[in-house]
């Protein structure tokens, strides 16, 4: 029998760690001109990166996201047993028509922007129970095909309050696997930037969240629709793997924004948790604020993916972070929804990376 | 070490067998008065199902669905450890409202009409790596809620070619767990149908299907569309088990329809592969399409999940059947992939289901 374990209500430990081999980011322009631009592995020209559509753009930079990964782990498309994938889009079109070419068993997954997050725990889950050696992961959204998703046509030049977030042009992807070192395929002048086969890092804990719904309708203002998840799931998470927030040098949420951080530190304050002087946020980080206009912070799957892949997988290598607690979060509306008067539910997904 | 299996390519094998604890079914006045009417837990008096909108009426539907799988299985929402859910909605909204009361972590999967494949795969998995004891496996469809997400608004009264598929209204639960008989929770008495606690069957074996795309545009063809998908998940699975269709009294799509078996049964017999006396087809079985103006069959992801549990599940109970292949099969377009003038690119997941 495996060793692997449930840990109190919600998480997972696997008996062995599953290393993130290596990984890819793409991301479009504006996420370029940001702080973390010069650490993304590609950055478009455009945002419609050569393609006719916005839709078609953001599978392609998956697609990309996903060479990427293999390429730098120096792994084949024919080595991984399954991909685990999803975005923001009506029906995952966007993983659909990006991930059919490289014809690997695809399971697709949503949970909107907490994508990254479950995408990962079920990866983690099929390599542990002795179901795969080597998966990819991959998650992407889209400013432009997002707002079309989701909000306004992009012509009508909507005004958008300071509560806003941006949604991040971005695909993000993970191959996993069950040994630090990556073995088949590939060439030595293909690493990348990873110098050499070594993991990124490693994947020792998950903690799947639930839906957590404050009553909150204001789809400008999702920080504060999905903090009440976060906060959620980093209690729970706490609680199941009897920890304390000093047992991780930072907590990292994906897309909460400068509104949804306070929000989030207020409530577990009240719970008499404090994760204030740890505490950093995805979509805080990707964009400047004040100079890109990007009011509350950056959003969507690709948000959490980039970030991941491009900063805080570098600060783990880099063993400036020992471990980390990253919880992508995720408001689970639709226009349909937001148009017949419903609330937006919140949930968040939390993983315990390490350094290898 | 665990000895579940990665068998071949793209598929699973369990060390030991997951079981179905129960499952519970519920849906609308059409499929009631079809074929397997009577089969059903549940049939509503009409397809509002006392809600103010379709997709409150299919989150209803699948909430009640999940009630009746927990209540018949004698099992408590708080011995659940996960939820594996989705539905053909944009963003899972049928999903999200449905589930979130329940306060059950949640992780959503997506594969279009062939989610209750995905999310039974994903339940074993975690079941069988150890990382869950019990989980519920629920999806979902309504007729009025997806005709508005995909084609015309009903109101419009637009005719339908005798290809197209009717959206079954309906949801299928499914609680797994990794005993034969549940043993917390409930009363006698509330054990329905089943006479008993004994489990319904047991999945031996998964595969995972990976994006076939013929190119076809019809997305009132669907059954055509989906049909390749399936014939290589068919004939990946026999290849990764060293299996015949003989080893199966039944091999059971989800829903090709008419039109799409007959594709499905020529593309296998041009791989020396004879499915046709013993394939069945959840679409063709749920509606009696020459008086119910059902045209080829019934589709959605609620309509192999209601027969599964109302049928399929009730033949291997009374061992009519004792192993049969059981495989949802989704057509992954959006209203804006087909608008954008993209492909219908199909997917279908296989899991062996025997008798206990």
């Amino acid at each position: 029998m495996s060793r692997n374990q449930k840990m109190g209500k919600a998480s997972m430990r696997p008996e062995q760690p599953v290393y993130i081999l290596n990984s890819g980011s793409v991301v479009g322009t504006k996420e370029g001109q940001g702080p973390l631009g010069l650490l993304f592995d590609a950055v478009g020209e455009d945002d419609m990166f050569g393609c006719e559509t916005w839709e078609e753009a953001e599978s392609t930079i998956q697609k990309k996201a996903v060479n990427l990964a293999l390429t730098k782990a120096g792994v084949k498309a024919e080595d991984i047993s399954f991909v685990f994938a999803g975005d923001l889009l009506g029906q995952s079109i966007a993983t659909s028509f990006g991930i059919a070419s490289y014809q690997i068993p695809l399971l697709g997954v949503y949970g909107a922007c907490s994508t990254c997050g479950e995408s990962l725990t079920l990866g983690v889950m099929s390599i542990a129970g002795g179901f795969a050696d080597r998966v990819v992961c991959a998650t992407s959204s889209h400013y432009a095909s997002a707002e079309k998703e989701f909000r306004f046509p992009l012509d009508y030049g909507n005004q958008r309050p300071l509560s806003a977030t941006w949604t991040v042009t971005g695909s993000g992807a993970f191959v996993l696997g069950n040994e630090a070192a990556a073995k088949s395929g590939g060439t030595e002048e293909n690493t990348g930037n990873t110098g050499g086969r070594t993991a990124r890092a490693r994947i020792t804990g998950m903690t799947v969240g639930k839906i957590v719904d404050y009553g909150l309708k204001d789809s400008m203002n999702m920080g504060a629709c999905m903090a009440p998840a976060a906060a959620s799931t980093i209690e729970q998470h706490l609680n199941d793997f009897n920890s304390q927030p000093e047992d991780y040098d930072k907590i990292i949420t994906g897309d909460l924004g400068k509104v949804g951080q306070r929000v989030l530190i207020d409530l577990l304050r009240e719970k008499g948790i404090d994760i204030s002087d740890r505490h950093i946020d995805c979509g805080i980080e990707i964009y400047d604020g004040d100079s890109q206009d990007t009011h509350a912070g950056g959003s969507g799957c690709g948000c959490s993916a980039v970030t991941l892949s491009a900063y805080i997988l570098k600060q783990l290598e880099e063993r400036n972070w020992k471990k980390v607690l990253f919880m992508p979060t995720g408001a689970l509306l639709s226009k349909t929804s937001f148009n017949e008067g419903k609330s937006v539910p919140g949930i968040a997904h939390g993983l315990v990376i390490e350094s290898v």
